[in-house]
């Protein structure tokens, strides 16, 4: 198909397809004349890929461009690839100085190693939730990690991690894993809030 | 106490404990003198909820203004002032016109009646919910939502609100309901991703 073409199907206006090509994002097409390319379903999957992580991700520019250049390194392993997309969902925590920081990040660690979850010794999680339990200790809250634990066991081993397609083009992968964990995510955050008025409600109700 | 000890004790800078009393967010002290104030448990209290709205719920000063304004109500039963403070944590969310808001906000009416769950006709979450639907269907995403009702009812019920103490000062109450909806949904996004990364891992790991 034309560039024109692309657009409409797309629906991501033709200049922003021609800066997402002036930048790498979007791989060049077919040459068929000196003013004139085809492009073809892998660009259709692409832009697809670009609007997901820009719109439902909100992930800058150049944290795309890493995540595209991820995808399009065929000797990285998928779940390489599909890390890197992942981590940059993440907000960038830095870890903090003093004894309150290295406990938290102990426990963190421990939890992990307890749980026998196969995660990378440098993944940004481990400092996000060390951060995490930081504030609540500083505020005076003390968590049972249990049954958050319990709950996101469930819903990602019997549920989320079944909805990427982890055999198919890996443009299609990192897209589902990014919709998936974002859009799922606000889906469940909402749901919480909505249990939580319900239960409270139901706890504050005068007796009959 | 002092001002000057009441900022010591909340670690709140005096110039903001100032400003906060100007502003009306902090009830005033017991004047002892032309320019002499006592203050005393109630205040303290008062700046810990405070900080709570502002650093862990970050909600905007004139947000935090009506929260306080429900807390000092005393005429506002409790359930009415904690959904001040709990709706004042989501987004706002506008309502689209068309088909796919329509159908989705059906969907989400349908969903909470057939629950049997207590939310009110104008719940914002209602809209925030219906909004993250008519997203996915335009990306092409069909959601179950059955797994995600399952696990926030459990969590809810079983542990999240037993932490509210609804019998104790009405800040000490909506203060646990901020600092529990924000840090603890924090907790759980960032272990859901860190359960992804795990089984991620061990779907794509080579059998041996």
């Amino acid at each position: 198909m034309r560039i024109s073409e692309l657009s409409v199907k797309s629906g991501v206006a033709l200049p922003t397809v021609k800066y997402y090509l002036r930048e790498g994002l979007l791989h060049q097409g077919v040459q068929t004349a000196a003013t004139r390319a085809e492009y073809d379903e892998s660009h259709l999957r692409r832009l697809r890929l670009i609007r997901a992580l820009l719109e439902v991700g909100r992930l800058p520019v150049a944290a795309i461009k890493q995540v595209i250049e991820a995808v399009e390194d065929d000797s990285l392993p998928i779940h390489k690839m599909l890390g890197t997309a992942h981590y940059a969902l993440g907000p960038t925590v830095e870890p903090e100085p003093g004894e309150d920081w290295r406990l938290a990040r102990e426990e963190v660690d421990r939890l992990v190693a307890d749980l026998g979850w196969d995660i990378h010794p440098a993944a940004p999680t481990r400092d996000e939730l060390a951060q995490t339990l930081v504030r609540m200790r500083q505020l005076g809250l003390h968590i049972d990690l249990k049954p958050y634990v319990e709950a996101t066991t469930k819903l990602v081993s019997e549920f989320e991690m079944g909805l990427v397609p982890f055999q198919g083009p890996r443009d299609a992968a990192v897209e589902a894993l990014v919709l998936g964990t974002v859009l799922y995510g606000k889906v469940f955050d909402t749901l919480r809030r909505m249990a939580q008025e319900s239960e409270s409600a139901r706890r504050l109700r005068p007796h009959p």
